[in-house]
């Protein structure tokens, strides 16, 4: 059994992950743009260990990376019951929870696959509740492809007749089951004839605008200049770029957005120079749950990420850091959430909610 | 001969550059933290290359390297006459004029040793005038040694009841002669008892707050926790730091502050969290023919210092960068100037002024 795989996009010759019939295929990300190379998973410790160690990431693609998981490790175990199942599902989904603390989709696609399986008449066969959690594994990866494309639509006309537009960290195919997020609207807007600039961001510390976003909008034919994090605002100062588009890890029902550190200076920043800043993201991120960004737990990463580099220690011995992996935007610096629904404007706190209200 | 050295803090164990009486001992800052290696430079061509290279970097610094340099460079000549001695000074200071072209201190030195020299009476012996070159050169370093110390006292209580403060790049011991410009002000207010964390940008691409302000500020016992560029603005949102303080490696007349990529955002997340930004510098740096910032020359430098990452390849072969040296903070985000002269305040174009009227 293979997964429908429609075109993510017309110049993306690659997957992120996916399901083969017996394992799941993943890109592990932590090679790149050195080595392209795919890891057969099989079990969910390896998942667990895949989604910690960065090997997939990006909240889309980390959801579905769960739903999988979610998949593979309750099909290994003994499944002779519905109840059997219906706890294999409980222990896996709690252990792969502790994966990453902050990205929604993360619990939102476990909590899913769960309700399927508990949604489940009681008489029903083992074998049913498996073959649902595959199919909900499944429909979250099409769904995903699904949501990438109509946020690219969505947002693609943002970017009209701009000449550059910046983006942060990798919101792309990479960071998803589809096309991406933030950069949805990029490969959307190129594929209607736009030809711009991106100017992105190589986001410190784990460098995924160098080593992700670089990388995929280069495969895809787009003209691309790396700049440091702290370049943005002469980006900005001196005419270069017309929007920024990231995409975000959770967003609160106020509008706040949680994404890669370095993403709030920038929207800070291109908030002086009236810049508009948008955050492409799918419906899953939105956490209702949190009234605000002060509700969203920020993970705080190890030193070495910051003291080294590539195994060169970059700062001396024992140097201590402070390395929180997301940032908050406050929701008064964001100019729309493009969304597969359509463009989220302020007031968020309404236009969040009745989005949500419509799913 | 050798010239004075007071010592610049009681913490400091380096120097950053000297002269030994026959060449300058400079610390190759290209090599720290790994490494403490000094540099015996001879000729103008060590020097400027040693400029170029950033193995000394920081205005002041880069000012009291261009007057040795240009002694070493005039004193290696054929110098019969004052008439040949002056030739010989025109060529070796337009030669290292083109070392580096954002730092004003460069030219500012270079122009005052030649200024020095072509102030002699006509009648005047070669000897004397390279005696008055090589005075000069010591006057610069001694003077900026005494610079540091005054931008310390002015500065420190602008710090006083902080619990943390924020730095960009290295306006240190390492940036000057003498004990830093935006690092006086901490090592002044730590001699007199306060304590505070200091929270240091690594400063993408060449990281030299990783590099060397974190090294220097704890040879000196001070508390640092390294952060990447883009987390400023969390110490900012979370009331972890209440002052910013950077050097500056040009200042406008309007107030406008050239200082290393990165640094404009950071003042810009400041303002957004009322947290006061502070720019320290001798009044060497304010270049009154720059009439704003948009008249200061900002350097660009090559793809590789952001496309790979010590020495490792970190994007695709080939990616093409936007990488200037340097940025323009507007004026109206600074909320002081410190100098040797005291604090500069609001409105900068007067009290620039008035200040350089002063000198």
């Amino acid at each position: 059994m293979t997964s429908r795989r429609p075109p993510h996009s017309p110049s993306q010759p690659f997957a992120t992950l996916d399901w083969t019939g017996r394992h799941v295929r993943l890109l592990d990300q932590t090679l790149l743009p050195r080595k392209v190379k795919y890891l057969s998973i099989r079990d969910e410790k390896t998942m667990w260990e895949a989604i910690r160690s960065l090997r997939v990431r990006g909240a889309p693609a980390i959801g579905a990376a769960a739903a999988w998981g979610l998949y593979i490790g309750t099909a290994r175990r003994r499944n002779r019951t519905l109840r059997e199942v219906r706890r294999n599902v409980k222990t896996v989904a709690d252990y792969l929870a502790g994966a990453r603390p902050t990205a929604v989709n993360l619990f939102w696609a476990l909590d899913r696959c769960r309700a399927a399986v508990e949604a489940l008449p009681d008489g029903a066969a083992a074998d049913e509740a498996l073959a649902t959690l595959l199919a909900e594994a499944q429909a979250i990866q099409r769904e995903d492809e699904e949501s990438c494309a109509r946020i690219g639509e969505h947002g693609a006309p943002l970017l009209h007749g701009i000449k550059g537009v910046v983006t942060h960290c990798n919101a792309g195919a990479l960071a998803t089951a589809g096309m991406g997020t933030a950069l949805a609207l990029f490969y959307t807007a190129a594929a209607e004839g736009q030809r711009f600039t991106v100017y992105v961001d190589e986001t410190r510390p784990l460098l995924q605008g160098a080593r992700l976003t670089a990388w995929e909008l280069q495969q895809a034919g787009i003209d691309v200049r790396l700049i440091t994090d702290g370049t943005a605002g002469t980006v900005f100062q001196r005419g270069m770029a017309q929007a920024v588009v990231v995409g975000s890890d959770r967003i609160a029902a106020n509008g706040d957005v949680a994404n890669k550190i370095g993403t709030m200076p920038l929207a800070i920043a291109a908030k002086y120079y009236k810049v508009p800043f948008y955050v492409a993201a799918p419906l899953s991120t939105i956490d209702p749950a949190a009234r605000s960004g002060a509700d969203i737990p920020i993970e705080e990463r190890g030193a070495g990420e910051v003291t080294s580099f590539g195994g060169t220690p970059v700062a001396p011995r024992g140097t201590k850091v402070f390395s929180p992996a997301f940032d908050v935007t406050p929701a008064r610096l964001v100019a729309g959430i493009v969304t597969e629904a359509g463009v989220l404007r302020p007031p968020y706190r309404r236009s969040i909610a009745r989005a949500l209200a419509g799913q």
